[in-house]
């Protein structure tokens, strides 16, 4: 890639980075937590997908603590967020939903190219694309002690782990790794979107 | 060790990921998880005592990323349980239990074995052995919002613990290394089922 | 540092260890855990928050399992509280809370030093140094299926990060190693001390 391309990449990573943050810290006010628990709920759901990724490629320390620019960003997402909550929610929720898309679109892909480099199979590649892309969510609903909504509704993570699939199969069909890389971001994407405007759920047994 | 026996172990350490991954994905259907749900359950139960026990010893990345044949069990067994439900619920609860305690045996033991492999002290042996055993329904039951059944009832991380210390005594006694494995794996299976079958509990505070 | 000092600061760390333990395990039996969920709270409680830098970090094993003093120590605290119960509820409240307070600046200090040593930026030094000092309560409250207590309310996790910021700023400001330790050490003690007696919270959105 052009040194430019990769300027750009890592101010978008920071970007979903920032907006992961900001869901957090929502969800940690919206749960009664003193400003320590914004903070830590912002940390966890923006940077907890990639630090089990490269917990367990055995890339570390992760990511997210050799470069301070990640907790820098996820801190000023909580800040914004507590400090100005009022701005905060007066962010009409379709557009967060929509760049929420995005950002998981981000992560997934993120996720499974660091996999693919590390030389994972390619399920697990997919696996960790998925993981990437909801692994912070995660972790934020078992600290307010719930159950992971990603587990019970909603296309989200299977979303997730539909366009890293995608990209691996470009991959293995000798598609370029910017059109993979391309296709399956925009199906997570599309598909996220899609699924909160049709309303779609998983099936469920009765 | 033979060619025919490793591939009998590998074999018997499939079907052990199989049976534990059907437990897993029946607690998600049982709390209303939907697909996913029931696959990333499935996936925690069989697969996460294994991944815990790896990262800390720095086995990265962990045993059950670099083969994909243990994912791809675990999805099986998720499958399994959600599309033939009515054939899953229909093996009879003693069956299972049983089944369960082997599993439960084999995994405390194949635990001890590879923490020993790594060096580690017998005492800590013995603990990474419980947690092979016993860490996947614990992180089942975190992510159902729930105490883990394992903290408050049953003769079950003990029966593992003692499985896994009996091997590493016997090791340290000088008895050959399979006849170690065979008493720890017996004793474990043995207090088990014995411990379902007359009811027995771990002393508790009043 | 002399000898000497390396073993008191090894008896201090174990101190900090069986402190923790007493606490993580006088948690469980409050929850109504058996026995081995008693154990197994000592241990998450005591070590967890090392366990958690030390993965982090990629020192694995992690000390607490290459040094089998720490889970030696995080039983026999296990096992103080269990049958000694009487003994450990007639410790006075506010002793206990002295003493955490200590053991809370000890663990925040040490997991700042490590992860100094380990060439964290300053930021994420103080990041891990809170993790080192939290992290086990925050996991002995997810076992017990709560939101973590260190997320709504009390001055705690935040006296061991301005304890390891002060420590971080001194060290860069070239103060010698010692008075860094001392300094950051003296203000997370006094800090949790003062915010208990002057029932100090930090703020929190309506």
């Amino acid at each position: 890639m052009q040194p430019k391309q990769v300027k750009l990449l890592y101010a978008v990573d920071l970007a979903g980075t920032l907006l992961f943050a900001i869901e957090g810290a929502s969800a940690a006010i919206a749960n009664k937590l003193d400003l320590l628990g914004v903070m830590v709920l912002a940390f966890a759901t923006a940077l907890g997908g990639g630090l089990i990724r490269d917990v367990l490629i055995g890339f570390v320390p992760p990511n997210a603590l050799r470069d301070w620019r990640y907790s820098a960003t996820a801190f000023a997402g909580a800040s914004i967020t507590f400090f100005l909550n009022g701005f905060v929610q007066a962010i009409p929720a379709p557009l967060i939903m929509v760049l929420d898309a995005a950002g998981l679109a981000l992560f997934a892909i993120a996720g499974t190219e660091k996999a693919l480099l590390f030389d994972m199979p390619p399920l697990i590649a997919v696996l960790l694309g998925g993981i990437t892309g909801v692994g912070g969510g995660t972790i934020r609903d078992v600290l307010l002690a719930k159950i992971p909504n990603v587990l019970r509704a909603d296309v989200y993570a299977t979303a997730a782990l539909a366009g890293s699939a995608v990209m691996v199969v470009g991959r293995r069909l000798g598609l370029s790794p910017s059109v993979s890389v391309f296709l399956g971001g925009l199906l997570c994407f599309a598909l996220r979107v899609i699924s909160v405007w049709r309303h779609w759920n998983l099936p469920r047994l009765p």
